[in-house]
């Protein structure tokens, strides 16, 4: 068994995680972020012990611990360069873990883990695989030949920040026209208020009304009651979509993409545009081409990954 | 010793290369790209004896033949499964030489092994490594962890179909916007003869006179002869070449990154500004940066690295 921790700005979130995979059992904490970052690792030994004493095994049993981290991760040093979020940075986080329980800890970005959570279960027949989180911004991780690509620096596998419109819309990383700027759902909520904006009329009201904001799921619910403006915002958010998806299928040619993130709820109604859409316009015409799926953990890919990382 | 062939549209260039990938001697025949297949197999089987003669060892003592072909290329079965210019559809090139030579026979994509020789020089010291070559397309190969990408089809490594500019400028490839159709020479002489229509004073009008035709160099000549119009193409391509760049440092975060084909002969004054660029825009704010290097080995790489490729 391993320990995996999906460490959030608000929650840390520890699970005990079987070999293949399966959360046993999990528990979670306020992550306080902005207390000193020694007290967020204490709270993760402790969630530890508690996990190991409620399945009746010692700590010393578990192989081995995962963490996935927002920011810049020195994976092989096991460091937070960087972070946002938390006060921890060049916080030597695995090594702080391992002198409070003993074992043996890995970190690694948390959109990584994600990554490595939902390949899990394509792991024995896919050796190449990206996924693509698609959320406040546009995350993602790639692995190929079964490793994560880190970079020589650990920053790599940045998908969300390629250009797709130059001297496009301002992204967050200070470029502008990046790949999250159009596919993050932060961008399909601006590109749905716009369009409600110019659509008094548009069914998109009434359902930012029912939920009390205008989110990612507006466009999408008014697209299906049959609301025209709705359904062209979310064409061309799908469109948006596809052209990074079709990015990187030009660059790896992995066997599978998976697109996470919660609006991947959606599934086949944002995926299948998609899908059709790279298939179309994708490099290769001669070859095999990439699987294009939507994700299934969602909020558990991240436990179940970091834990995968341990592995 | 190795032999490393470039099998071009034009001509097949073979040498016999050291194993640290120095060009021992090389000779070349025409293509003659109209006839079968196996003819232009034939006429490699010959040269190799040739060079091994010439040399005095026999073809025996050659540890093993790369062949660079232009089109998709089946790297593990060594079958040209598509190409432009050659009659060579799902051909199994590997197969047939190693039939008429006896020796061991690799093939890759002939931009993989441009980017195999410029490796050379590194590969002590670099492990990622991209080649991005900038000639009547933007073609490149993709090393990481010292090996070639390929994806799981072959197809793996177009960095020239990213597209930086939705609805841009139409690319060969059928996509509009992708980085070839803007950072490719051709793309480079399109804008040239554009500005030369809107400045008709530009010195750019000289210089093309002079050689007789519009070509890559006409708007480095004319921008370094103070030309105001030329400077602005040759400042606006460095953009273009550097925002394709950028995308490849954010994903790949790779220790180096060569900047090769006829172009990139203009060295600093080419790479300078990108190398700028990429430096104050790619997502890396806290780690190590990526070098940016131009290429040096031009016309050799071919050859060198089909021979590395073999080795």
């Amino acid at each position: 068994m391993y320990i995996g921790i999906d460490l959030g700005g608000t929650n840390i979130a520890v699970g005990l995680v079987s070999e293949d995979g399966k959360i046993i059992r999990q528990a979670s904490t306020p992550t306080l972020n902005e207390r000193e970052a020694i007290e967020i690792v204490k709270d993760m030994a402790m969630l530890i012990e508690k996990l190991a004493k409620e399945e009746g095994i010692a700590v010393s049993d578990i192989k081995g611990v995962g963490i996935g981290s927002p920011g810049s991760i020195d994976f092989d040093n096991g460091i937070v360069v960087y972070t946002n979020n938390l006060k921890m940075d060049m916080f030597p986080i695995a090594d702080e873990l391992n002198k409070l329980t003993g074992l043996r800890v890995a970190v690694d970005n948390d959109a990584n883990c994600a990554a490595m959570g939902e390949y899990v279960e394509y792991e024995d027949k896919v050796k190449d695989f990206i996924f693509v989180t698609l959320g406040t911004g546009v995350g993602g991780g790639v692995i190929l030949d079964k490793k994560m690509l880190h970079g020589f620096n650990g920053a790599g596998g940045e998908v969300g920040h390629i250009v797709i419109e130059m001297n496009g819309e301002q992204c967050t990383c200070g470029r502008k026209g990046c790949w999250e700027a159009y596919a993050s759902v932060t961008a399909l909520i601006r590109d749905t208020k716009r369009a409600m904006e110019k659509n008094p009329t548009s069914l998109m009201h009434e359902f930012a009304k029912k939920e009390g904001a205008v989110t990612g799921r507006t466009s999408f619910d008014a697209a299906k009651a049959g609301d025209k403006a709705a359904q062209e915002v979310v064409n061309q958010y799908a469109i948006y979509v596809a052209e990074g998806i079709t990015n990187l299928v030009n660059i790896f040619q992995p066997e599978m993409i998976c697109i996470g993130g919660g609006i991947s709820r959606e599934g086949e109604y944002l995926v299948g545009p998609v899908r059709e859409y790279v298939n179309k316009n994708d490099y290769n015409k001669h070859m095999k081409k990439t699987e294009i799926v939507s994700a299934k953990l969602f909020n558990d890919a991240g436990i179940i990954g970091a834990a995968m990382v341990a592995r």
